[in-house]
């Protein structure tokens, strides 16, 4: 029996907007969600504009078993994330008190002022729980089936790992990826009767273009083991009836 | 006197959400975008599912100037965009006659049968206007403010380079950055002071983290010099303030 679980991730950032900064999150996200058995159906990157935060958040932890952001989570004003995702839920945002304590004692010891911007990382909405933060301390937090983490990729990694075993896993999505020497017009017919033929499987064909030469990565999906092979087969029976 | 003029980005295709395929197109549009003075207000990155594009289509037209799509507008049945779009208009999706006469004429010309799938690289809703595909050939698409482009980063971006002369472009938003060898928390309070004393502008705090040290990229943007120069100032006494 197989079981899907779905995902979404809202990007929170002018600066990704601007181009001024290139995400690497996306990437990292969907590698690691594709590699437990949950499937991304879904990203937004939006401003740093409460309105587009609380919008996304409510669109998507509707529509989706998880829900991860990156972004705006630091100590200065443009980092609205907490108030943003609070709102969502209609919780208030206020400093919490194990966060307060981790950061207090982190920079007494430090002897480095625990200035007000500083106590905004404690910020988080009520009865959320942390994510731990092996880099910087600041945690990232949980409410809901909304998980909020850094967009410094280094934090937002390192959080991400005390995430996925809390997770629950669907069933990973095997996949094998054949190589086309063809361009998709010459398979884009047989290869859409192959998928028809294999309503079990999803067939994606994933154009590449190199120094002039087109050729094409085909990828078969499934859930299911057998019918992944019998597709897998098809394909390269239809491959090796063009070469031939 | 200052114009606005915003843009969304649609990122179509299961490969970027199962990792296999890291997107590379959200940046470069991002910096085009900026450079030319429109601002990209948000970007979704939606599966290769009808209703999906449909909704983001229908949602991002209404919400911005100008809507640009990547991905899956190739000869496969994975390729669903053309459809997609058409439906999100309630327009139908045919095949154009010009797009038609142009890939016949260049298969014929290099003997290459014209197949079925090639022939739907032509598929477009009806009234549309060709993007000029100067690397292999086949159109994309502008209805209505929604612009429809390949995902190969090198047709994208070619596909990208014709559209950007018919666009109008916005009061371009200056920027400056502000090197600041502090982290967040040592600048949070005052740095949120000043953006408060300078409505006019948007100051954005990036955290670094390198090496086991965090600074920060200030950065002040605003579409009039002469409040970008009073809150750059503003933020440089600051951080001198901090130094000596």
């Amino acid at each position: 029996m197989t079981q899907t679980v779905t995902a979404s991730m809202i990007v929170i950032g002018d600066e990704i907007l601007s181009g001024r900064t290139k995400d690497r999150n996306i990437g990292h996200l969907a590698d690691i969600l594709t590699a437990i058995g949950i499937d991304l159906v879904e990203v937004r990157i939006v401003a740093d504009d409460e309105a587009a935060i609380v919008e996304a958040v409510n669109t998507l932890r509707a529509r989706t078993d998880y829900v991860f952001t990156t972004g705006g989570i630091g100590p200065t004003h443009d980092d609205i994330t907490a108030d943003s995702v609070s709102r969502a839920f209609g919780l208030p945002c206020e400093h919490d008190a194990r966060a307060l304590a981790l950061l207090a004692a982190n920079y007494a010891g430090r002897g480095i002022e625990f200035t007000e911007a500083r106590r905004r990382m404690a910020r988080m909405p009520v009865g959320a729980e942390h994510i731990d933060n092996p880099v910087s301390l600041a945690p990232g937090f949980r409410i809901g089936n909304v998980h909020v983490m850094a967009g410094v990729p280094a934090i937002f990694q390192a959080m991400l790992d005390n995430v996925v075993p809390t997770l629950k896993s669907g069933t990973k999505l095997l996949s094998v990826s054949v190589h086309c020497p063809f361009g998709e017009g010459t398979i884009g017919g047989p290869l859409g009767d192959i998928q028809k033929a294999h309503p079990d499987t999803i067939i994606g064909s994933y154009p590449k273009y190199q120094d002039g030469t087109f050729w094409t990565e085909l990828v078969v999906r499934s859930r299911d083991g057998e019918a992944l092979a019998r597709a897998e087969a098809a394909v390269r029976e239809m491959l090796a009836g063009l070469t031939g």
